[in-house]
This record gives C-alpha cells, structure tokens and sequence, in this order.
C-alpha cells in the first residue's frame, strides 16, 4: 500500500492513499498511531491493519487541497550512500569502492513533493541526483544480510540535492556541508510499502530537468544492494522505524557533463521510480 | 543553572538540579515542558521558570539512583567541527582550515555520564576527544555572527568518540562511518545555561584517561568562536533548540601520540570543563 503525510491543523498525519482521496488513519483507528514512522515500528500486522482502515473508512481528504509533508518529515538518520552506481563512480572520476561510502544529511533537508528547492547563494553549482530512499520499518543492529530486507517497510523517490562547491572544494573534503542545506533532501511523494516491490533491485530509476531525461537507469546498477547496506549500517549502529538510506544515484549528474549543468531558478526536477511514483519539485532563488 | 535528563517510568524528563537532589520540572509546574529541548526553546523566560520551579519545588529524586540520560537526548542534528583547535590542527598534519569543518554523528551516538562507550570489533583504532558541546536555544536561520551567542541556550562537557581507521582510511575519505558507532558521543552528565558562563572561550578543558591527563587546553584556542561557528552553520540550516554543536578537540588524541594510545576495555575516560563538570565514561568491549 502506499503512505503519505499530510499537514494538518492536528500536526503532520499519516494518511493511506485511496483512489478517491487520502484517509487519516489515526482519525478512522485510533490503534493506529498518527506517525509514519510508528506505524512502520508496528511491523506487517501494523501495515495490514493500515490497509484495512485505508479501503473502510469513510472519511477522505481531497489530494488536491491536502498538503503534503515528506512521508517520514521526523526520522532519526538520513543515511547516505556516495558512488553506489557502477557507472556514477567511473563519471565522477572516483575508484569503485571495496564498501560503501557513508554520508549524513539531516532533517532540515527534507521536503515534500511539490515543494521548492532553495538555491542558496553562497553555491554557485548545485547538482541533481535521483536516488531510490529506503526506509526502514522494523529497526536493529547487526542484522544478517540474509535477514535485510525484512527491515525495510518501503521504498520511495528521494533527490539528494548537491552544492558541489561546498560538496568538494571545502577544507579537509568532507561532504557535509555540500549535502546539508535548508531543502536539499526531497523525498516522496508517498512511501511504497515493502510487499508491493517484489525486487526492489530491478526498478528503472529517471531524472527529469525541465522535461529532458538527465539520469536513466536501474536499481540494478548497485554496487552494494539494498540488504547489504541494510546488514553493513547495522553493524554500525542501531537503526531505527522511519530511519532513511538514500541509495546512491546514477550516472548523469551535472557535474559530470561538458559542459557542466547547475540548477537555476525555475527549474523543474522531477525524479522517477518504477512502481513508486514521481517526486517533483521547482528550483527556486532564496528570498 | 543546570539541567539533567533522567529516565522515569513516564519517559525521559527534563529536571532542574539542586544541592539536595533533582527536581522534575513538569512534575512540578504542568506549564514546563517534559523534555529539555522544548524547555530550552521557551528562551529565557522558560529557563527563569524553570530556575523559580526548581528552587520552590518539594519533591526531590535522588541523583544516588536517578538513571541519567544524555541531557539532550533527542537533537534534531549533532554537528560536528573538526580541527578547530589549531594545535590539534598541526597534531593530525591537517593544514589549518579557512573555515569550519563539518561532520557529524546521530543521535543513536548519545550516551549519558556513567554509561558504557561499547567498543566494535571491527575497530582497532578507537580514539578519544575531548569536546565542547553548545546547545542551540532559541533556533534560527542566518544569524549574525553578533548575535549568534543569544541563540545558545547552554553548554556540557561532550566526547567525540572516534574509530580511526574507519574515519581516516575508508573509501572517499568521509569521517562519517567512524564517528557513528553507537555510544560514541557522551554528553553531559548537566547542562548548563548559557547565562552561568559569562566567557565560553576562556575555559579550560581536559580529558583523563585512567587518570592521566592526555589533553589539556582552553577554549580560548578555537581557531572558529562559538559565535561564529552558530552564524556559520545557521547560513546552511535551519537551526533548531536542542541542536548540539560538537567544537572541535585540543591537541592529545590518542593517535598523535608515538606509540598511539587506542581506547581498551577497562579504560574510563573523564571530560573536564571549567564550569560545566566532568563527564565520565567507562570503556567496554562489545557483549
């Protein structure tokens, strides 16, 4: 089934999506929690019971006025994974890695579908890159890589915007920086449930600017599918319901044409998962 | 004054500390807030409440069996400055940076005074740091440097526990891996408020290991000010109250020294600064 998060006078609440609209789960059972994140913790029972009350309940919020918030706008990590596309590490000019390359961005980067990405003005070159977001539904440490994937409580569109000035050419190289602006981690515009994505390593991922196909490829492409990053981050540290691993993108980012292509102010990004929808959003200058 | 977290049977809560004990501030006033963050978000008006209310108060949990949490225990991001001492810049043969180096850990990092830093086995290379910890107050965005200081809702002792060889030798060269393991942040065991320290770069700091002074500096080192590392990040992000500001560590970390000293089961690691208490830490092997 398919999540979203609506703003409403209550705070942000998870919603089933319907045909005719979105229902408000919590309100139609209050068993259910009114968090995304909560009601991934409640693990498969949790997510049936959603999809029950989202196909009986009377009550429905019209899309077309609902605003929408990331799926999961509270999670504890947004965990990040560089050069996880065979072909993005060879353009990006960087040795495939023997592990996956870890990176952090934080809650305030998160917006919803439809929602502005804000140039900042001290970057002059703020890169795309489409990603496949995975979020995990029931949390853990050390979780066997064969065990993985039934972490995961589902997957949606993520764009894991890049000032690549702040990205690369900062002291001691670190990505943070580059990585962490206001708006800069996109995500929705619903979460896809784990049981609707029979090989979530086999989706045509896309990235759309203005209309022009920028970034097409497939999950596939992974260097580190998605149970070994699972298994490899929970060697780490303990993750969490809701936690978000932005997967890596693929070949086609801006930095790597000739010659080079930055986001500017009335741009439209829209990127693209097979059976997870499109995530769109318009690139703004900051007021 | 000082705050603590303690674990309760209703949750984490925030409490005022006292000569004779710690006073539960919701407990005490309903109007106050459970959690520290959303105290400290109040300003100080919430803060002088919170003053009054732990003078008046009668009910007192003892501090001999309060569990101690970490007194923020729930950040919405722990930044991280790296090289911000400038002999510690020279000590890791990194050039002194222009501007601030960021990194960062989550909040599955955070441990309180007393608790266990759990070793992983897949490190053979875990280093201390010794750390100032600022709590951002009152949020914001683009904050003047000159007002910056106004945003800092207080202050604790922090270490910046850190898995060398995962930090400095991985692929890409992020710090993020290494600095994320669970319980390689302890903070506290109080926070202070910002009002009780009339000078936060002339206090002295040091860091024991079994006793023995392995580093022993001032704030008064930090290549980048408080105020200017607040105003920096703020033009990123959007600062939120609870935030937590890890600034750097002074020179004698572990891996400068010749033969290097890494952190062993057994070990307790003690964080002193003028003013804000020690912070103690046994080492422990992974169970």
């Amino acid at each position: 089934m398919r999540f979203v998060t609506v703003e409403t006078d209550r705070g942000p609440r998870a919603c089933g999506v319907r045909q005719d609209g979105y229902i408000d789960l919590n309100a139609a059972d209050p068993a259910l929690p009114a968090s995304l994140k909560a009601i991934l913790a409640l693990g498969p029972d949790g997510v049936r019971r959603a999809g029950e009350v989202t196909k009986e309940a009377g009550a429905v919020l019209d899309p077309a006025t609902a605003k929408l918030l990331p799926p999961i706008p509270d999670p504890q990590k947004i965990l990040c994974i560089g050069l996880n596309y065979r072909d993005h590490a060879i353009e990006s000019g960087a040795a495939i890695p023997p592990e996956p390359v870890l990176f952090s961005k934080y809650p305030n980067t998160l917006i919803a579908h439809g929602d502005a990405i804000v140039l900042p003005p001290e970057s002059a070159e703020v890169d795309y890159e489409a990603e496949l977001v995975v979020v995990i539904g029931r949390g853990g440490r050390r979780i066997p890589r064969e065990w993985a994937l039934k972490h995961v409580g589902g997957y949606m569109p993520g764009h894991d915007v890049s000032a690549r000035d702040w990205q690369l050419n900062k002291p001691a190289k670190q990505w943070t920086a580059g990585k962490t602006f206001d708006t800069f981690a996109p995500t929705g515009p619903f979460l896809t449930t784990a049981d609707e994505i029979p090989d979530p390593q086999a989706l045509g991922i896309r990235l759309r600017l203005n209309g022009r196909t920028m970034q097409d490829s497939s999950t596939a492409q992974f260097i580190f599918p998605i149970a070994e990053l699972v298994s490899y981050l929970s060697n780490i540290m303990t993750l969490l319901p809701g936690d978000l691993i932005f997967t890596g993108t693929p070949p086609g980012v801006g930095m790597a044409r000739k010659p080079p292509v930055w986001l500017k102010p009335g741009d439209s990004v829209e990127v693209e998962i097979d059976g997870l929808g499109v995530l769109q959003n318009p690139v703004a200058a900051e007021a």
